[in-house]
């Protein structure tokens, strides 16, 4: 029997509070101890007998290389605000609105070529010759009177982002890091040797816990605390650029990129919106020599006899988990920060041989948003829990290897309930892990494709947390699916016309018009539409949400609206009656009336379609056959575990799967895994109270008691 | 002194009720009475000393020759409903899902090349070798599997709109009237003999009074009673076209049309959206024939000494008030039903030397939508003042010449408060008209400028009636104004190009993306940004509301953002922040909250714009200062007399105008014209309740007390 007590838990601990650290370990099962950033270990703690994580972040912490060779500094570009002309000259300071703490002007002569003036009225980049640079102000000559003026240049980022937020949302007064590229020659032999150097140091490190590679999210700030985040975008690729990658890109694709290319009319290019084909081909470029110096890296790491960890968050650009490099890099493990299912699934999944998962709250006085944690008006133990029933439902369909925590260890001296917690979590964790190693728990034998711009790439993410991508449709739909006994696969409208859908059941597809979920203009290829129309009249089920399929330019809004026979009127139908509808008594499925929303102008376009639900007079939920398939239109889905069981019948419904093959719960807030080669089930209550579940299986009828919260493994007889 | 009793007003008389008729006339002071559809006037009515208006529809009610001649009736382009090819042929039947007694096919010879078939998947056009047409269905070859086929055809109407609506929803059992195309030679030569036969037969008639001309706004129903209005649009020219008009088209353009030039990938092109260059094209090419045609027909009632009066409404199409050739057509009157204050405008400004209104209620059991009114539980009297309280205030700023009811007489007896409302109502529109004869009323020093893609020929209306169009922010715009003491004029684009702003102070555009009020690309043309943009900076005022100046493309949705301060996020701006703001403590001009709505997604582009109100976090009303000008941001607005009284005020604080100069009361429910030279203050009291006003003069105030909806006349010393 496995120990349910012990291994797979990676603590923090802290110099100076050498018994916490040990007691804490003891108490958590912990195997491993690791730094963070703001704690050190020392020798009692490291002569302990724990495996030991220490944590680099090897862009930062090199000051003084970096004003030694300021030009081995990161950039990015940027846009001046639009300025209108109103006379025939115009001057533009470039980088006025911009945080001067964070960005420094690169007009080198390396760089001065890259920057553009753009009438942004006319869409017309401005002939070089008629604007000219001095004394830090473009000024333009010959404007068109009355059109709007933008400069694109490059700038050096001089406080890399993570201290920089530090800092100003913690009121940090330490030395402002800096952080080198590591395509400048200097510097990467410079961080290769500093590594070298570093591994020598410590001797006693088995994981090197890289915190994380080379290029920041883009964050960029503004000098004015009413709009201090101009810009953020937790998965693009602006902080990677510089002339010399501008220079290996063309010479390595045969074409040159401009400002423009990132700059996009000042909007630059978001991860939420489609990407331009260059921008396809130079994350391609980025992704090649993130992984080429990574793997470098890792392997004077491996030279050492450590082990190189990496943690997905932070300076990961361009080492996405399933991008057609990740592999290639060799690293030992993989540690991502979960407040959510869908960031467990998203860590399970990927080709590493350790996954990792560091639970929240991280253990600081604040935590989102400022709000406070373990300080007074906290409750820590409330928001692990509340994590904790996100991730145990996808902990409970794939395990990782290990768990942890992060942070300033002594600020759980008093926290018992929080401690508890943490330990009670790391039996379950334990035991899923150990009946995981057994078998796959069961699943119905449904494939779901979820259908996006960035197909597996961004498989579970659209970027960044749920919170800071709630509004999206499609990060609830994922976070339900990360709990349901289902395939689930993320495929692009490429992989579709490549034939992705031969073993999907479902396909869904959930964003709004324009945006990269839904898929803009992917959708005005007759290929793709084609492709989902036959996949759906042949037998297959279609889900959309909020505007799926959307784009403009067609006779209809959506491109699916034949098959999902609702369509999103924009003010193109203003004299077009709608077919006249009326709700369905009863629903073939449970229906989480709070989990739906209006996407306002939805109306049928066809006579056969079930509206399910509706709301001002707009449907929300329906249902139409189409050929052999069924389609179902969404118009909104916010998570919640109610929103999981409808998902969840709505897919046994669509199917016609018998959901008793992976065990069934009849309460909504209940879910269960089957384990059914070792006769186990696991029962998880999400809800804050007492429930008494029965969960239909294969050969009957299990009855579960449950606490408030509780996990119950059943032996089934 | 003028009489007040009598004059100015048309009577709708009834054969069987000659007393009625007679007493009647007496009481609201008529000077003429009508026929009207469904009634005849008798003998004792016809020689009672009244001038007699005698109805016709020209085109209507000559179903024997329509009969003998089948290709004399008008016809349309529909396009038949998408269907999608499940294999490599596809059978369509073109009529399906139309009303089967509103249409016929036409599969002339004539009219065949005018059809096509489409693949609306590829947006590719078939090439008529791969369609065949054979008993009663289009049979399309070679389809590519799953794409949506339609079919885009000439059908004959045979079922006159008019007469076809009154059926359907009066349950009428008449013969089902046709109408001619007097495109037609034998129907136009046809037409003119019956109306010189006509005269001869009515010589006691003075006024023919036309319902209407020839071509009906587009009305197409569905054979599903759940969509029994496929399309509805007031103002659209389908109904004009015939392979005849085509032919003469390209003779006279040099280009041929096609069916998708009406057809428009099904959508058809509603007077909502922008119209294609063809389009316009098209519609000068029909105004100058409806008006060739007319003129004709008016020449032939001026021959027999009588005067003809054109009814705008039904088959008006072609003859736009404001179009280049209505003054040409010569008529002697326009008559326009009204329910709103616009309505009033648009008819008391056309150019014809008759201007009459005909009120409603219309004399009939049931009113709008069916709800009853001269019947159980109908309040005629309630409808008469709430259409009056709107006209009331346009007919203060412009008076027309008369004004009268329509329908069946005997309805009115018993309802002795419609009928004393309506003397009553007389009474308050011959003073009025007696004091504009004398001169206008004093009017603030602002003119006011309302953009859009029509511009004066869809001057005060959008297309049809205030409760066909309300969903469009701009109608409730118009109608504030059309009792505000501004000047106001309707100006397209174009217009803007070649300085129509010159002489505006305020530049009004209020519509949604893509739709015609806001003007969709129009908005791409940097010539009119920078326009628009010169106007402000330079002193003028720009109010945009809901998505103004919103066109896809650019680098901002509104293409006047950096003037107003504000612009829409469609998802674009997923990753940018916003500005912060806090709402303004005090406003510079009163606020109808109600008036105003969230139009979702708007945020602000600069620091300084002063929001004045929110909700939902969104800002609903802004104001910003852009150059010597500035630019207000409207979410929404709904008419009310408090929304008309806002954007008083707001024209008074953006101009700097002094509101005595034309009267200014104190209470938002009332409202005021004044008459300098005549020392004539009138005050409109809207509210159901009496109400005591101060009236600000620029000679001193005036202190008046009002019953509820009362109008005073005050002689001011």
């Amino acid at each position: 029997m496995n120990n349910d007590r012990k291994g797979g838990f990676t603590l923090p601990g802290e110099a100076g509070y050498e018994e916490l650290t040990l007691k804490m370990a003891e108490k958590w099962g912990a195997d491993v101890i690791r730094d963070s950033d703001g704690t050190k270990l020392s020798p009692r703690i490291v002569e302990a007998g724990y495996r030991i994580y220490s944590t680099i972040c090897i862009i930062r912490e090199h000051n003084a290389f970096a004003q030694a060779h300021p030009d081995a500094q990161q950039q990015t570009f940027l846009s001046s605000d639009p300025k209108v002309a109103v006379g025939e000259t115009l001057s533009i300071s470039p980088l006025e609105g911009y945080f001067e703490e964070q960005f420094q002007l690169n007009d080198s002569p390396d760089a001065m070529p890259y920057w553009q003036v753009w009438d942004r009225t006319a869409g017309r980049l401005v002939d070089p010759s008629a604007w000219t640079w001095a004394d830090g102000r473009v000024t333009v000559n010959a404007c068109v009177p009355y059109h709007r003026y933008t400069v694109s240049f490059l700038a050096w980022r001089i406080w890399e982002e993570i201290n920089m937020y530090n800092h100003t949302t913690n009121h940090w007064t330490s030395e402002h890091l800096r952080q080198l590229d590591p395509r400048h020659p200097l510097a990467w032999e410079y961080l290769q040797g500093w590594l070298k150097n570093w591994c020598e140091a410590n001797p006693e490190t088995n994981v090197v816990r890289l915190t994380s590679l080379f290029y920041n999210f883009v964050w960029i700030f503004g000098s004015d605390l009413r709009r201090r985040t101009r810009f953020v975008d937790w998965a693009s690729y602006d902080f990677t650029v510089s002339p010399a990658a501008l220079r290996a890109f063309e010479a390595a694709y045969g074409y040159a990129l401009t400002a423009e290319d990132f700059i996009c009319q000042g909007r630059l290019q978001a991860t939420h919106r489609p990407p331009t084909a260059h921008k396809r081909d130079y994350m391609d470029f980025i992704q090649r020599f993130v992984a080429e110096k990574a793997r470098t890296l890792v392997e004077i790491i491996h030279s050492y006899g450590k082990e190189a960890y990496v943690f997905y968050d932070d300076s990961w650009v361009g080492m996405e988990p399933y991008g057609k490099y990740f592999a290639s890099i060799g690293f030992d493990g993989l540690i991502k920060c979960v407040f959510s299912g869908f960031e467990c699934r998203l860590c399970a999944g990927a080709d590493v041989p350790v996954h990792e998962l560091r639970f929240h709250p991280y253990l600081f006085p604040v935590g989102l948003g400022g709000a406070p944690t373990f300080m007074e008006g906290g409750h820590p133990e409330r928001d692990a829990i509340a994590y904790w029933l996100h991730v145990r439902r996808a902990l409970a369909r794939q395990s990782v290897d290990r768990i942890g925590l992060g942070g300033y260890l002594h600020l759980t001296i008093g926290q018992d309930a929080f401690n508890d917690a943490i330990e009670q979590m790391g039996v379950v964790f334990r035991r899923l892990k150990a009946l995981h190693a057994a078998e796959k728990p069961a699943e119905l034998p449904v494939t779901v494709a979820v259908l996006h711009t960035w197909g597996a790439l961004r498989s579970w993410t659209l970027s960044g947390h749920f919170h800071e991508t709630d509004g999206n449709i499609l990060i609830h739909i994922n976070e339900a699916l990360s709990g349901l006994p289902v395939r689930v696969k993320f495929v692009s409208f490429e992989d579709v016309k490549q034939g992705a859908l031969r073993d999907a059941d479902v396909l869904i597809n959930a964003g709004r018009m324009g945006d990269a979920w839904s898929g803009g203009d992917a959708w005005r290829d007759a290929d793709l539409v084609a492709a989902v129309t036959r996949f759906v009249w042949e037998g297959g089920s279609l889900i959309g949400a909020g505007e799926p399929s959307a784009a403009p330019g067609g006779d209809t809004r959506f491109a699916l609206a034949h098959v999902l026979g609702v369509d999103r009127d924009d003010g193109a139908y203003a004299c077009h009656g709608a077919w006249a509808y009326e709700v369905e008594e009863k629903a073939p499925f449970l229906i989480a009336d709070e989990a739906l929303a209006v996407t306002s102008g939805i109306r049928l376009t066809a006579p056969d379609v079930q509206v399910l639900r509706d709301a001002d007079g707009t449907p929300t939920l329906t249902l139409r056959t189409f050929g052999k398939g069924k389609a179902v239109y969404l118009g909104g889905f916010a998570y919640s575990p109610r929103a999981a069981r409808m998902l969840l019948e709505t897919l046994l419904y669509l199917t016609g799967a018998d959901g008793r093959s992976a065990g069934l719960t009849d309460d909504a807030q209940a879910e269960c895994a089957w384990f059914p080669g070792q006769r186990t089930l696991v029962v998880m209550n999400s809800a804050d109270a007492p429930a008494t579940v029965n969960v239909a299986l294969p050969g009957g009828t299990e009855r579960v008691a449950l606490a408030a919260h509780e996990t119950v493994f059943r032996q089934v007889p």
